[in-house]
């Protein structure tokens, strides 16, 4: 597989206010004339509209919706997460990718390192499912390397689902969103958000976590087979505008980095009170299919472990680490 | 990196008791004579003793002390363990090479796959030290795909731990071992074996175990740097004879399918049971780096999931998931 990533580094020298001549462009990157013209042909093939004048050189007039790293990077307010990106028009899935770059660089990737394409061909769920992933959605993998005790792995995924609900909320007040335990975000009930959390350790050292996070941006979900279709909504759908997915993961950076620092420094209390405010079965009867086995009873807490408290109805506690909500309709076996 | 292991299908129509004509061994395995006569001369490459007669054939004189499948698999008498087995004569590390084995076949290789070399290039211990593996010794590492919730992935080492210890004990009863928490075998308090468990999880499911076990079998550590030497020993030093490495093998497959088949049914006990006969801290004083941290007390035992529990000086019980011993003396700090 090709793991070539695309950057066009004349981009951050280009702008909506001002024009920059070819001959500027080629002093401040210190490129050939050639190399420049490549990468301005390129940017035009992307999608970014430019304006020529013979003598003031270039300017931008309209940029796509795209997620290249520049877009992302010229407004990042973050220490680390998203420092550095990788990005792709299209991929088999950012975690694949994110792994196959962990074993080229030998592990030694920056923390918050981000894969992220837009397009994914073999995108993936829990349990191996599918995760339909066309253009116009958000398909990224982070990279982190916490050193948090094994015990407290399984909170990665509901501090990054506060992360995502957080980021949606702020950028979309009006919408409500909801953690589907463990690993989904719902928008009428309906799929917005999946992440895939994979973790690697060593002789009992966490070595690496990748975490997925697939979001139902600009995607049309119309355009979905039809079993998913109904269980699936885009942000776009939900809002009834574009969405600005290059700010959208701009802010979701910065949520990651605020929550993870707290991850960080054994802060768990306001991950799992953030994540109660937004779940949808605290408190609620619950039936549980944990691979095969099916539990019935009330969800009464996340712990520090991030497992499920359950109360059964025969009155015993379990601790549940993973598993799918069968609630009221059994409409999420099928999808993941 | 070549990822071409060596397989020679020849070797398994020869013996020491009779020919086999070339005819024979071309109709026996649908090979054309050059295939077979270029298995044969690489056979004597590898150091096997052929005889060969115009009429009757070959025959094997001697075979060398090599970790060839079929050496191992002649006498294998597990269900699946050394079932599939890569073969090379020098690698990188076994670990990293199961790792992209397991990408390279999407995760789906045989349970108890192993992948064997003579020489480690890079051979790691705990905390990415160094692990000297020079030809003569067993590098070997084993593929796991247990059902087993996260709680117990601790329980691996020990687990494998018991296995050495044991096949260690079955073949020469007369020399003592011990196990050195967490991840070592010890023989007069020098290292004989180190194990590195490397686990792999998505959505808090067990994707895949890889144990890599490294053993100091016929490999002469007189020959290793000197601040090593000391705290280091082979089996062929301490046992004063050569050690049959395939047998070895052989016996370490079987004693590691019945204590992973314990562990598979969460039978914890009889493995934790078997530990603490061979681990040499258990109700003694210790004194533990966990990672820039000291921590003295008493061990007290190891649990159910794969914790040392230590009662503190101060009098509280303390969970230790992996740590340096730095008991009595502390000569184990720099050799991992």
């Amino acid at each position: 597989m090709n793991l070539k990533s695309i950057s066009v580094p004349v981009l951050s020298y280009l702008s909506e206010e001002h024009f920059i001549t070819i001959e500027e462009l080629c002093h401040q990157l210190s490129l050939s004339r050639i190399v420049i013209e490549k990468q301005i042909k390129q940017l035009q093939k992307l999608g970014y509209e430019l304006a020529l004048d013979d003598q003031k050189g270039y300017r931008i007039i309209s940029r796509p919706d795209i997620l290249l790293p520049f877009e992302i990077q010229n407004r990042l307010t973050t220490c680390y997460i998203g420092h550095t990106i990788y990005y792709f028009p299209e991929l088999s899935s950012t975690n694949i990718v994110a792994r196959q770059k962990l074993i080229e660089k030998k592990d030694k990737m920056p923390e918050g390192t981000i894969i992220v394409a837009e397009k994914q061909s073999g995108g993936k769920g829990r349990l191996g499912k599918r995760w339909y992933s066309p253009q116009g959605g958000i398909w990224l993998s982070t990279i982190f390397y916490p050193e948090i005790a094994l015990s407290h792995i399984s909170l990665i995924t509901p501090m990054t689902a506060v992360a995502v609900a957080r980021t949606i909320h702020k950028l979309f007040p009006h919408i409500g969103v909801e953690i589907k335990w463990p690993n989904d975000l719902l928008i009428d009930n309906r799929k917005v958000c999946g992440i895939l959390t994979e973790v690697s350790t060593e002789a009992q050292k966490m070595k690496w976590i990748i975490v997925g996070i697939g979001i139902n941006a600009n995607n049309d979900s119309t355009k979905l087979p039809e079993d998913i279709r109904k269980y699936s909504i885009s942000l776009t759908e939900s809002t009834g505008q574009l969405i600005p997915r290059a700010t959208f993961v701009c802010y979701l950076c910065s949520e990651l980095e605020n929550w993870y620092e707290k991850l960080k420094k054994k802060e768990f209390l306001p991950i799992l009170k953030e994540w109660k405010l937004y779940n949808n079965i605290i408190g609620k009867k619950v039936i549980v299919d944990t691979g095969g086995k099916i539990i019935t009873g009330e969800a009464l807490n996340l712990n520090e472990r991030g497992a499920l408290i359950l109360k059964t109805d025969k009155g015993e506690t379990r601790e549940i680490i993973s598993g799918t909500i069968l609630k009221e309709k059994s409409i999420w076996e099928d999808y993941q």
